[in-house]
């Protein structure tokens, strides 16, 4: 057969997100999943929802959801974007924002999903790296750019930078748009989202997935000024109206609407932090301060690559990456008390092996 | 306060989808939505989910809900892709498969949402006028191209095309990756499925929002050979790994197992057509045959935007498109019939008026 017609598909070498593993009887610590299940007031519109209803469109802009986040964040409903996760809410913000002829900037250690989309889009970038304790250099962002995103706190550093940083960045960069992705924020970094109406050039992006506790339902959220969120808004309805189902929108509002629970299983979660971070220092490890739901971990003692192996042939996912600078760490994801103490025996069981 | 940031926002004109309304008491027969509830087997999947699990990402690549399809249309489960609607499945296609130097070409009258895609990703692109029954002339697309698209049965014309035409198409078409986009195939058009396995290039989409009541869910699908199914994979996951929530896919594997279901609605839907059709014919309207599960019509002796506003104001939301060849005709979804009693009452007051 003729096969002139593979000329014009596509060649690209896609992201590779955390191992899965149908297995349930797994401590799954890889994926910086929230331990806690979503706010029982999301279940309970779930259980409530009109199933014949479904047979319609969800609202294309889900404005009812973007309510629910504009309140909490205390902005108007048109500063608000909602999309299919924020990996959606991303990769349209870099097709809405990075249209320059000048490479857009981010540290060398970060989110591994942003090459993949300057790859798909054709993005020109720059990397500048993090220092020897893994802290950005905001001076580095003085140099002209196409756009910057940064994570913070940064993954999977789990490291976050305060005000003065966001302050320094934003001044520097008048000219193109900044994008701050907060999917971790909530667990103990400082938001930017205040910063949105000084700067009309600045998007903060976030996630339901991480403190929500709903990475099942596929739920992402930015806030900007009005014009990044219409512009975002035109590119999204030139590329699918109806990203997020009548489901995740009924789930998100209530989601965001429990500041009781929200409040609740972050404390939680911050204090399991606390003592596993002392916990692993007393076995030696360095680990770095975390602001997230998980934290970077190394040992001078061990190879961190066999502890990761030796972890999962004990029904322990946490998660290695086989990258320069970080290949002596492993991230472990914070769950229940109950799995860290299965965790922090594995880890004695490979010290002790 | 300094705007140079900007000059590198994407000015883009995007999709304009059905008009929705918040009010619960209209005839909502504008949008090509089923007027029958859901499976009761997919509601029976949701009530059943254990929403704990929700805190997890759902599977990447949503292997269940694949093995689903691929059954029920008689392939394997690696001919099949599913994406967050049959919008964000064509979108990726057309990233993954028109990247050519000639343009791509499809109907002067079709989906309105091809030439957006195509401005949102530089596409180029031709059009082949209908001919004055609104069928597509299969010898137009004799001309070297970088792609085609097509609906069957196309949409909003309602007409099908069969097996013959298909194998024209693709004997013409050896060089380029050829879609059908089948997302009204299942309202009595005729399915390209079976051609996969003899044309490597051909892919045939499909969507869960149309014959299987699950709008509010966002579940499309492509089915092809492995080659085009492993690059719409490659660039999905450079796009967003994960697209179709927990959720949907439980709710979409029921669905699709409920061919019982599917067919009885499925019949009632044509049934209803049948006899709408003949009552605005014996009204004097020009409609023509449908294959999908809506009607375009017009009549000589009166406007057709005069009756969609009459019918609007009456609560009886039909689709009217101001663009020239149809701006004769409107376009009506097939509802209950009780609802097309309404719409049907609304047409002789508006005669009567």
């Amino acid at each position: 057969m003729n096969d002139l017609w593979k000329k014009n598909l596509r060649d690209i070498e896609p992201y590779v997100p955390g191992e899965q593993s149908k297995d349930r009887d797994i401590v799954k610590i890889n994926a910086n999943e929230n331990p806690y299940p979503p706010s029982p007031k999301a279940v309970e519109a779930l259980k409530n929802f009109d199933t014949d209803r479904l047979r319609f469109y969800p609202q294309a802009n889900a404005t009812a959801l973007k309510q629910a986040i504009a309140e909490y964040y205390k902005v108007k409903t048109e500063n608000v974007f909602v999309g299919n996760g924020s990996d959606d809410v991303l990769a349209l913000a870099f097709q809405a924002f990075f249209n320059g002829d000048k490479p857009i900037a981010y540290p060398d250690i970060t989110y591994s999903f942003y090459p993949v989309w300057c790859r798909l889009l054709g993005i020109e970038y720059v990397n500048y790296p993090l220092d020897e304790n893994f802290r950005i250099n905001v001076d580095d962002y003085k140099e002209e750019n196409g756009g910057v995103v940064i994570p913070n706190p940064n993954a999977p550093t789990s490291i976050g930078e305060g005000r003065e940083f966001v302050e320094k960045l934003m001044e520097y960069n008048r000219d193109s748009v900044v994008i701050i992705d907060e999917a971790y924020c909530d667990f103990g970094g400082v938001s930017s989202v205040p910063f949105i109406e000084k700067y009309e050039n600045l998007l903060v992006t976030g996630t339901f997935s991480k403190s929500r506790s709903l990475a099942g339902m596929r739920i992402g959220f930015a806030i900007g000024s009005k014009t990044l969120i219409d512009t975002l808004e035109a590119v999204k309805n030139s590329y699918n109206s109806y990203t997020v189902d009548a489901l995740s929108i009924a789930m998100g509002i209530e989601a965001m609407k429990d500041v009781e629970y929200f409040n609740k299983t972050i404390s939680k979660i911050i204090a399991t932090r606390t003592r596993v971070t002392e916990e692993l220092r007393l076995l030696g490890f360095e680990v770095l301060d975390s602001q997230t739901n998980f934290i970077m971990a190394t040992h001078e003692g061990y190879n961190m690559k066999e502890m990761f192996e030796y972890l999962k042939d004990n029904k322990i996912f946490i998660r290695y990456f086989n990258q320069p600078r970080i290949n002596k760490y492993v991230r472990i994801t914070i769950g229940t008390d109950e799995e860290m103490d299965k965790f922090l025996q594995g880890v004695k069981d490979f010290i002790n092996r």
